[in-house]
């Protein structure tokens, strides 16, 4: 497999996500991580919230687009696993409660292949009521 | 959070899906997993691989059709965080190979919550070619 | 409301498919109707089924495209409420066994509001085992 | 088929939201069923008015999370029949007005297959102008 | 083809929003039409746009409901091209700054195809920051 | 608009696909460009005719990953403007004819936005037969 055995973007940035012991795995390999978190019932501020943590940890370099658009699909991938159908929150009456691991790096062997990014996003997700609520999990992987 | 932090079924589906020594923590809850493979570019195929599985390690009872249903909308969630908008491998032209973990257990406090089912995927989709393909990640939670 | 109490096409469409003492009520109205029945796990199918019943029972003119292409969308609105989320069967390892009813009429009080179909599907849906299986519903309608 | 033939849980509910007169036969089965209205260019609100009825009513137990996660899909899928593509009202510039029916009952022959909830919608879709509409149909159901 | 080719009224509705030019093309032919912009991160807003239009500049009848419908579903299916996914704008933090033109024309050979309608938008989409867009199209028919 | 006013790469591969004077301007730019045509009832048929001719022609070097994912991307979001809600062809029972366009170039003013793919799809859409159709559109872009 081209995928570098020891340089799976999305398994790292997923465990990462799980268990914070992993992100030093990350720096180890010498790529770009950051960490946060997010609770919203509004779609958009998640999408923000991660946009924003990416530009501010220098991740993505926000003034060039190709980045920010490489990111943006990314995250769009993350959600769908989250939401599993339609990528909406509070206007199907739910709410998410979500940390999120941004990891940049080279993860195949040619290096032609260049960078990537991806998006790891684990929580819950459910009715706008504390308690009543499961776990939701995405992951979206993109060129940059 | 009702959901106890010990017990965080999809954590755990996702973790032991990710790295096989994490199957353990599944076994010291009593809760009943397996683990599996499939790679296919038949959509229908990867649905049946799982639920086969699920059969014959007893995950669930297969002449019960409120069980199958569970695992049966569990696994179509998981797709979702896999497929990304369409539920479709070979008719768009795309290929997986995932690695399964199926676990059944009590992820709540609450004694009524009952039993919940999480099928965790992890693994690759790309073209029908090796090496053209980057991972992948869902995850499916139901009551059962 | 427009739409004529006594001549709710959609009400009527699906009242005939669940019963079908209901169909004399669309006799009354003098509209057009078509009542029939498929089981398939190929979407396909389903939706050849509906159409041939359609132009056989002449409730459009097959040689006509506005007519096929006003059926196919409310065939298509249909089969959203049967599959709920992807309009796919047998690729997502599930299978139908649907009884159909068409009509065609004039549901609107004002007569420029012409003529309009309904496709009214009712039956089940599961794992293509024999009872594994809830019910499904689904009502397209569209202009004509 | 294992769903009894007088038991059919989705077409209970969809009769007695299409005509009163069939919530007796719900009645009779011994199940609990019922009935409201809801109109909404917002999505979150019709999803809200369907959960506090349902709880309101006794239909759920609105403190035991499995009730509410069960319900909440049954509602998601039901509301994939009105939308038919995208489960959106007013973000798409359309409102509806609904009738519903939610009913609870045990529609298997064999008593392992437990409760089942069914969640029937009915009524117009359209602009938010009256009379500039058509009628809709969903109908969820999940085991509880 | 049915489709005349002098009369293929979704290139003519998709060229002249590209190019002003080709509008005449429509005007030789008879056809109604009219060009309009729209930029908003509020979907329902493009959608009321586009609808304004047509019935201010009489492309539709705004009072029969028919005209209407087929309308809206045309613009539904353009904005899927625009959206590829989601119709979903600001919910998804995304904007869109769109020229449209709707077209009403007879497009195919045979009389009895009558009229038929269609929407043809383009611009670009991206963050709600300039620059950071790219191009997206779309393009619905529908009998009219 | 970073976008530049003379290199909007969406616009010149649908002018390119509606008309086919107008690859001359994408030569113009010294862009890579090709054109082909493709009809079939299935989907895989569609991805794989355009993906075949972005290699032979090397608009992509498809022995780079991460070219072939963005040209992947690029055709599925064109796909989505030409069904328009579901990425499906003969599974619903229909087919297309449709003839691409794909270019490669730098649409935007700051040399840092590098190099973007557009594919453009324009043709026919509708039932497995001739002339019970109409027309359909799709673009997407990436960055590649
Ligand atoms: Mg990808
Ligand atoms: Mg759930
Ligand atoms: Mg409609
Ligand atoms: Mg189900
Ligand atoms: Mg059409
Ligand atoms: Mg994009």
């Amino acid at each position: 497999m081209s995928l570098s055995e020891e340089k799976l973007i999305g398994k790292l940035a997923m465990l990462s996500v799980l268990d914070e012991t992993y992100t030093s795995h990350v720096d180890v390999l010498g790529w770009q991580q950051c960490i946060g978190k997010v609770g919203s019932m509004e779609s958009n501020k998640v999408v923000a919230a991660i946009e924003t943590a990416a530009k501010k940890n220098e991740i993505i370099n926000g003034s060039v687009y190709r980045e920010t658009h490489a990111l943006y699909h990314a995250i769009m991938e993350a959600l769908h696993g989250v939401t599993r159908g339609q990528v909406q929150l509070g206007t199907v009456l739910r709410t998410v409660g979500l940390k999120f691991s941004i990891v940049r790096g080279t993860p195949y062997e040619k290096e032609a292949e260049g960078e990537w990014i991806a998006v790891a996003l684990y929580g819950t997700i459910g009715a706008p009521v504390k308690g009543l609520e499961h776990e939701a999990i995405g992951l979206g992987i993109n060129h940059i």
